[in-house]
């Protein structure tokens, strides 16, 4: 399905991706209208001039973007091996979530990340926002070590931890809409020292259910109950 | 991680594949014990004898495997493009799904699946049983249409819908631990006609919040959602 709907910055320029996608892919001209996405509203967009690199027009209509989720929640996600990080980062974004902070753990596989990754996964996170209508990109942070990742966190902070088995993260979760980080372990575990920062740190080890769950569908699966409790 | 569980069916056989993975990778020998999983029970299996492509051992202890979800969930799900179908049956069987019926419908893009593919989803599925430590392989029926897909599912019936504005998932589900069956629209949306045929067959549709999302994100999440409910 090809979206009408285009992501842009403050200065609402479209880049001449989107103005090729305008001009080629949709065949608009003047007189049509598109919808751009800035922070926080969808404006309607009537087009005056288009051509294959470049596209100016007016807008005709401001509402605010009201499927944002009313929490803010930050993914803390280690650096999965092939694929599985640009996945985790296409359904969280539907799902909602506000900020991606990568991280890499003692344990961790995949240790770093080239530029040309992150701006793929930038680049997904953009088309993740058009097709669930979100008005905000997430911000993907930069790398972190472990002892570095708390620091990037906000609010109250839950670790998805295969070896708790006390508390679930249904019964987690604050009463409140304030910020919210998740954790999801990398595929080779969590130390017993890693555990003991995090706690040291303020945060909680929360188990996401009875059976180990990958990864990737950890974070996916965690994310969909969080959102679905707080963004009522 | 190499894992010492072995998903085998009633006779307790251990195929060819199974007898190398013990044997060349594992590099595991007669006294040693690996874990069977058969059918709602887990095994200790001590090797008696080991060769490259068979081995036969002793049953040492039998415990009922008890992280099956105590809700038996039925997915319906339409063939998705690329590996899509691969990735919510991976997921999916690791947070429990009991079974799977594949359908098409009239917007699908994807209409039908080879005999490799099917195999294929049957191994995934195999593997992630095996992850999850469940004890019990999801089943994967045949391709139905959308007019058949109503009679192979069990229990109450969900079908999410983008245009359900209504009634949310959390608000759907039963409240004991029978039979349910959730069904994700194709990518290519649900048409009204398919929508009155699922709710003359007693459905129900249920929003899975307010951000569109791509099926395998729905798949997953509805998924996580309903098993976190029930299984309790």
């Amino acid at each position: 399905v090809t979206s009408r709907r285009f992501v842009v910055g403050d200065d609402l320029a479209l880049s001449p991706d989107q103005a090729r996608q305008i001009a080629t892919v949709l065949r608009l001209g003047p007189g049509d209208v598109v919808v751009l996405v800035a922070s926080g509203a969808e404006l309607d967009y009537r087009l005056d001039r288009v051509s294959a690199t470049s596209v100016e027009g007016t807008v005709t209509a401001r509402r605010s973007a009201d499927v944002e989720p009313r929490c803010a929640l930050t993914l803390g996600l280690p650096l999965l091996r092939g694929e599985h990080t640009e996945l985790v980062i296409e359904s969280a974004t539907q799902l909602g979530v506000r900020r991606f902070v990568p991280y890499v753990s003692a344990r961790s596989v995949v240790r770093d990340v080239s530029a040309g990754k992150l701006r793929r996964w930038e680049r997904i996170a953009r088309e993740a926002v058009e097709t669930s209508r979100r008005a905000r990109v997430p911000e993907i942070g930069d790398v972190v070590p472990w002892d570095a990742l708390f620091d990037a966190l906000d609010g109250r902070v839950l670790v998805a931890w295969e070896e708790e088995r006390d508390l679930d993260l249904a019964n987690a979760l604050p009463a409140g809409a304030g910020g919210l980080s998740l954790v999801i372990g990398p595929e080779g575990g969590l130390g017993p020292d890693e555990v003991a920062l995090a706690r040291s740190r303020g945060a909680a080890t929360v188990s996401l259910g009875r059976r180990p769950l990958r990864a990737e569908t950890a974070a996916i699966a965690a994310v969909a109950r969080i959102i679905a409790a707080l963004d009522r």
